[in-house]
């Protein structure tokens, strides 16, 4: 193997053309056999062998910089940079990240998992570069599908201006997530079919001296390329046209399904996803389907990651006129939403935890100030196992101190169901609601709240000393807290669902005085600026004692959630063992 | 008076040419005179009279849709839109905002204040439109300066494949509030010198259809441009080449300065705004020259405000080439800072508290999880009379609920200086600073702590059974506390000056209970999700009471802030009846 000769990119400097196409089939072959046994990003890295490789072997890092954005396609770079064995060895295929990780290499300059970052971040390590009056390259590696963000753009226009040595590479596989959308895209497509050579041009309007490479996957011509713009002295974009899941054939024809992938779908037909049983994914499209089909109003609003919620292809076909897809565009999506609702429509906005911090200014100006009445269903919140990039446990703090908006917490599909009813029919507030990142309940009985009556938490079980507050999917854990308290304690203690997060019931924990002594609040994220503290406030001045549960102020990283549980004290043991201690 | 006949829109209609001049000159008279006596946006609204004449001459306001950015250049449509008793009667000059307001007005769609808004809020106004099947206009009224945001860049990607009537009107006057930054500004340069004709055009790369309107304040050429593309049925940029602060000579040459100004500017000479006494925008300018002086890797950033804290143009040019302003970019901003600290230089990064929530997901990420060493200096934070599109109440809840960053609290020029100097010299976490919204305060005695040591918070006096908790500028108020309870009651509280705004000194809450029953805490901001909260938190499980003072999670609009003091129960004769009840 070529590869066995490769352990930091200097050693790549001695192959030659025949050996690095060698490589990249090396290399290839692993990628596949890792990322079909552990899921993970398979097209975007394909599409991208080539060029890491040519990368590498024109520039020298760690001395020139490369800054990867979202990162996503790191894998190549992973392997020529001492990781390799991270992709040989099925032992060590957890070993490293799937993002680039300082603490791994000093090949990796950044934590990154969000989007359009790579630029900013590179103008950065320019300015560095150049107040400290040293030399080198800076380059950021950005997937045409990132550039629609608008940190993206905010970079290429401070980036333009820099005056000095920068890099841009863009990896142009014509493909977000999902297809990519905006004006933007049709100017790369004519690029490409004009080799680059059309007048109009989205990168030289901005400032930019600009190259096409055009076979995007040839070693070859990517190396004349970069060794062309080696050590210039000015901003240049190199538009390399790449084909996404390069090298293997059923990830070139399905683009959407291969971006990212759960363990063993090379085993299946790439169709084989079909729904079988109902959770809140299938739940929530039925919701929107059924909307969208009596009321030429509704309209369902995504953000580049349709296929996380379920929006297959033929869905959103279903959908038609009445869906967009912005891209990755968040900031866009909530402005959008919001004047959607203001204007007569109905928006129903879907978004994941993670993202949903992209657009904080939004919520607030676009959305909030204006009080409109959009829907925002946010999935995957909630304490997980995920990169510390993709962490889903900030979205309370974020959302629910803001005014005017109300933030709604489910604990099982019918009073889901009915939330999103009312949000769609109430015209007073923005409504969010965040569905719970579990396995469908179903408790079989119709929810027939009223939830135009704000904060209204909802008394499940009536007991005494005390009163149990479970948040969302943590009503489940303050269930199982109860049956302990009963069973170990003999306290019959009070079981509440609070349902909403963004204000607190004071007329309820004004009763619970009466006969209480302890009050528990469960909820699945951080505790900092979250729906607990809002009680503690508020029993601040009274004989009650509170006790808050949740995650702690920190960014954890492929944490098992049975350790994270345990570290925050979560499991109903150890909160058993607490309330011991302090009664 | 021509204005004497035009109480909406469509009393324009009747009016000729001659007519609509005149009507002009009488409106920048009223706005020369308002703007001189109650302080405001002066340069903007000189620059685009002519503009709302001729676009409320050619469009049916409100059945066709007006969407102003920032909405800071409103005033001659407020005055064209019933609301000019506004600007005649100087009793009623206060009696509108200074930026679109729905409730004022059926004209004024949204209540908008921050940038870069317009084309993603006409983008969702056209698609409702589009959805229920309506017809008319949908216009974006947008200034260049705005031009570099994030969110307006996502909102013309999008917008440019609406695919149906849309009129992006870009109100190019060749400034932001200082000078525009960026790549883009060459290309709306080329664009203005060659009348609009270079085949780099920005927007057509983007997809947009193109109009250039070279006599932007020329009422006959802006109706027979706005004639033109009235009904077109498919998304256009309009881009019209006017003057700042037209009709005002001494705004024409001084745009910055006029941009926005206190009352009275126009009676004074424009520079005699030179700095007498000492203040902590004084300090930090101060401080900042100083390092960049001596230290060639300290760089100084900006985004698109340096007036705001004194950033004059004078000051800037000392900073050289260790100086960035982004522009209005304040994702980009935080990045670069990040990945400038991370590359070994020292970034300076000034925000204000309520722009600093446009840039939240890359705190968290570009910044905080890289946990690269910037020092971010965050003015205008806490309580105040302004706008509630400017409100800096949120920014505590905002930063603080995010891992790795210190974000700290001065009560005073000597800490503040110390807490700078560690700031730059540390290479352990982000650092923010809030500096004090008020006069300076200077002790005269040295800060010599180690703020290196997170989260102790200074025992100013002993005392027992109260501690009073004084955040920042609230200091001030705890010690007013502090002394009406020694007066009143006899009571010698505690009084403590936490400085750390992101984490509880545990050990002293601890050592507190030993010999206190009741911890205030007061802090200049929300309580929501802030500072006061997290002690209350703490002592859920003691005996312990907490009362947490700080504001109401709520926009509030040009609210005295003696009014809000009083709304929240801030004052020291409030909070003693508080205490005097609850002990």
């Amino acid at each position: 193997m070529i590869l066995d000769k490769v352990n930091s990119p200097k050693d790549l400097k001695s192959l030659n053309l025949n050996e690095m196409n060698t490589l990249a089939n090396e290399m290839r072959e692993l990628i596949i056999k890792k990322v079909n046994t552990t899921g993970g990003h398979m097209g975007p890295n394909l599409g991208i062998i080539e060029a890491t490789i040519a990368m590498h072997y024109v520039f020298n890092s760690p001395q020139d910089k490369i800054v990867f954005d979202v990162s996503h396609q790191c894998y190549p770079h992973k392997i020529l940079t001492g990781r390799k064995e991270g992709f040989i060895n099925p032992e060590n295929y957890f070993k490293f990240t799937g993002y680039t990780a300082p603490e791994e290499s000093v090949h990796d300059l950044f934590k990154v998992g969000h989007t359009s970052t790579s630029i900013s971040l590179a103008t950065g390590v320019a300015k560095a570069r150049d107040l400290k009056g040293e030399t080198g390259n800076v380059i950021a590696l950005i997937g045409d599908g990132s550039l629609s963000g608008g940190e993206a753009y905010e970079g290429l226009n401070n980036a333009a201006i820099l005056g000095t040595n920068m890099i841009i590479i863009v990896n142009d596989n014509d493909m977000s997530i999902a297809e990519n959308q905006g004006g933007l895209y049709q100017n790369l497509k004519e690029l490409r079919e004009t080799n680059g050579k059309t007048s109009l041009n989205f990168f030289k309007t901005l400032g930019f001296d600009y190259l096409y490479v055009n076979e995007g996957n040839n070693i070859e011509k990517l190396i004349e390329a970069f060794k062309s713009v080696k050590n210039i002295d000015h901003p240049i974009v190199v538009h390399i046209n790449t084909l996404k899941g390069h090298g293997l054939a059923v990830a070139e024809q399905n683009k959407e399904i291969f971006h990212w992938m759960l363990p063993g779908l090379l085993d299946k037909k790439p169709n084989s996803t079909a729904q079988t049983t109902e959770d809140y994914y299938s739940v929530t499209k039925e919701f929107i389907l059924e909307k969208v089909k009596s009321d030429p109003s509704v309209i369902a609003i995504s953000a580049a990651t349709p296929g996380a919620y379920g929006f297959t292809k033929d869905y959103r076909a279903k959908l038609g006129k009445q869906y967009t897809d912005v891209g990755i565009a968040e900031e866009h999506a909530v402005a959008y939403a919001s004047a959607l609702a203001k204007s007569g429509a109905k928006p129903i906005l879907s978004i994941l935890s993670s993202f949903v911090q992209r657009t904080y200014d939004q919520l607030s100006q676009d959305l909030c100030l204006n009080n409109s009445p959009i829907t925002m269903i946010l999935h995957w919140g909630g304490l997980s196992d995920a990169d510390a990039t993709h962490l889903g446990s900030f979205d309370i703090p974020l959302i629910s101190n803001i005014p005017n908006i109300v933030y709604l917490a489910p604990t099982c599909k019918e009073e889901y169901i009915r939330m999103l009813e009312w949000s769609l029919t109430q015209q007073d507030h923005p409504v969010a609601i965040r569905v719970p990142n579990t396995q469908l309940v179903s408790t079989g009985i119709e929810d027939t709240t009223d939830y135009s009556k704000l904060n209204k938490f909802k008394v499940c079980e009536e007991g005494e000393d005390i009163a149990i507050i479970g948040l969302g999917t943590f009503f489940s854990l303050a269930k199982e807290v109860k049956s302990n308290l009963k069973e170990k304690l003999n306290i019959n203690a009070t079981l509440v669902n609070p349902k909403f997060i963004t204000g607190i019931d004071e007329e309820l924990l004004e009763k619970l005085k009466a006969d209480h002594k302890l009050v528990i609040t469960l909820e699945d994220g951080i505790l900092d600026g979250g729906f607990g503290e809002k009680i503690a406030r508020f029993y601040g001045n009274s004989s009650i004692k509170v006790l808050n549960y949740g995650g702690k102020k920190e960014f954890t990283d492929r944490i098992p959630l049975q350790t994270l549980h345990q570290r925050y004290r979560l499991t109903p043991k150890q909160i058993l063992e607490d309330v011991e201690k302090y009664l």
